[in-house]
């Protein structure tokens, strides 16, 4: 068990160490351990050891020169100039922010990204500001869209956070499949069967075996197969994607770069980089701050307050989870499963860091 | 069959002698054919026998003031003075687009506004401005969110339209549920089952029999069940909720009227009527029109000649149905089935007006 401080400072001195600013290695390590503390460990310091890769490979800029190529009064695109995606999409969104702040709504397209980790944390920086948030990102195609078997999408999540008043803030963050890729990986090394509507094998037939992603199968779109909405998902999909990639320069689609080192670069790029999209909203563009908050704690409370279905506890809002995670995992300290911490330990010793 | 000029010269004299305004009641009848040629009939025709019965019992203001009444550069707040929803909607996204032609994105909440036909119409309006159109509305609770056995949300439905430039635009438009209210209501009067991951019981056990949504059964969120990820289904349709019925003033989750005459009002009020929320971004906010138009030309034809699963011809881009269907229909004219055509008629007997 570690403290959030002990890994906070351990992971700025390991980004520090591959050359990024202060700066940025402190966001980087923010925004990593917002994921551990939010529960969300697959977005977290399991990451380290793929970034640190990628660094090693000469994929990522640890000195990025980030700036806005073009811009109106409420919208901008970004290139991020292949810097770890944190960073640039840190920047991203307090530009969104800033505009957001003189037109009412601010909405920036990054390109030449990375893989940024948890969505929902640039969403939830706009409500500090009294705005709504909104980020989406692409990924690496692991994801076939309906009638398809090819992977043209990744797992495309979106974050959407509303601030509230009494209440805590609402927080949806969530990939556009039924199950994140973690999940599948773990099945499989468990050597356990995936239940129907996860994933398809190479012919487009749905298939409870993990392994079939390693031999031509498929994630499938929210909604599963067609009689129950996949093709809903994959709409979704793909408005992350055209939001991520094609309106902002980066690569979309199946041309979207891999976040691990062991998948090489794409052959053809329609881009650069990874892409992402970025929205911030005043609230007080539609109505008093307070009138709102209120209003939202109502719908909250609505839907908190609504009757259970048999054996179900409660009704649980977005954000709900992590937040009580998070204020949990920042007492209690935060649990590196082994081979983590062992992946994390490597990279500490060959950047010659103590971490013990 | 009916060409497309004569039921809208009809359907603009059914509108106009119920005391709307030429302009409305043409706007109206554009929109609910529209629905028509699109191939979505439970959102044309279908509706006038329902919207004359709320017009009979002075549920609509057929002679509406709309009007802004908060704003911001790029945003704003609209009142539809209890409007048929159409003409509030297209007044609103009016306003989106004004708004984004000076700040690169505009965004509009619209309060006291009714059912107001298919969501993709005012998204696909932005198409022409060369902006990408965005529209949701909340709706009529019918759905339980994940855990819950009470109707909370309605089906909630999203509209994304993005331009192309020699391929045709990408329109998305549907439900946050697996399945729209109609499908069951048909499956019910044909006596047949419905598929497992539609609705649940009252008890919130999942159920294949159409009749429990009369008897405090629920329609579930898209992804179905929890495992499936109907939480990703939730979030969706409270985001649509909260951006419609929130942040506009209007009623949200349970509180949202009935679009139907049958129904009675709900007791308790949130807000004003029913809630949209629209958008409309300027491409050139982001890029020059005709690169992202080529860039999106690329990314259909990617996702077009991707490879089918096994027994599927190809992959659908989302759009292409409801505008083939378009095309068709124009041609051939429009079927009406004997029970809509019979309402119909007795909506223009009853009106004095002439229909055969």
């Amino acid at each position: 068990m570690y403290s959030h401080t002990y890994l906070r400072d351990l992971i700025t001195a390991i980004f520090s160490k591959m050359g990024c600013s202060k700066e940025d290695a402190s966001t980087i390590a923010e925004i990593l351990l917002k994921a551990e503390l939010r529960n969300i460990p697959s977005h977290g310091i399991l990451r380290i050891k793929d970034y640190h890769l990628l660094w090693k490979e000469g994929r990522i800029n640890v000195s990025p020169e980030i700036r806005i190529i073009h811009e109106t009064p409420g919208t901008a695109v970004v290139d991020a100039d292949n810097a770890f995606g944190m960073v640039g999409a840190k920047r991203s969104m307090e530009i969104a922010i800033e505009k957001a702040s003189s037109t009412g709504s601010g909405w920036v397209a990054t390109r030449n990204s990375n893989h940024f980790g948890i969505a929902g944390y640039y969403a939830m920086m706009a409500l500090e500001h009294d705005m709504m948030g909104f980020c989406v990102t692409n990924a690496n195609p692991t994801v076939a869209p309906t009638f398809a078997v090819e992977r043209l999408l990744g797992t495309n999540p979106v974050a959407f956070a509303v601030p509230a008043n009494r209440e805590h803030a609402f927080v949806a963050d969530f990939a556009t499949t039924p199950i994140p890729r973690g999940k599948i990986a773990l099945a499989e090394k468990k050597g356990e069967k995936l239940p129907a509507g996860f994933v398809q094998d190479d012919k487009g037939y749905t298939s409870e075996d993990p392994s079939v992603l390693r031999r031509g199968g498929a994630i499938l779109p929210l909604g599963g197969d067609r009689l129950h909405g996949s093709h809903k998902g994959f709409c979704m999909s793909s408005m992350v994607d055209i939001l991520s990639g094609v309106i902002s320069g980066a690569n979309f689609g199946p041309f979207v770069p891999p976040g691990v080192a062991y998948l090489p670069r794409k052959d053809k790029q329609v881009g650069k980089g990874t892409g992402h999209f970025f929205g911030a909203v005043r609230i007080d563009g539609f109505m008093p701050g307070d009138e709102f908050r209120k209003r939202m704690d109502e719908w909250i409370r609505t839907f908190r307050n609504g009757r259970p279905a048999e054996g179900q506890e409660k009704i649980i809002i977005p954000g709900d989870p992590e937040r009580e995670a998070e204020e949990r995992i920042l007492q209690e300290g935060i649990r590196l499963v082994p081979a983590v911490r062992d992946d994390l330990k490597a990279v500490a010793d060959e950047l010659g860091i103590k971490f013990e």
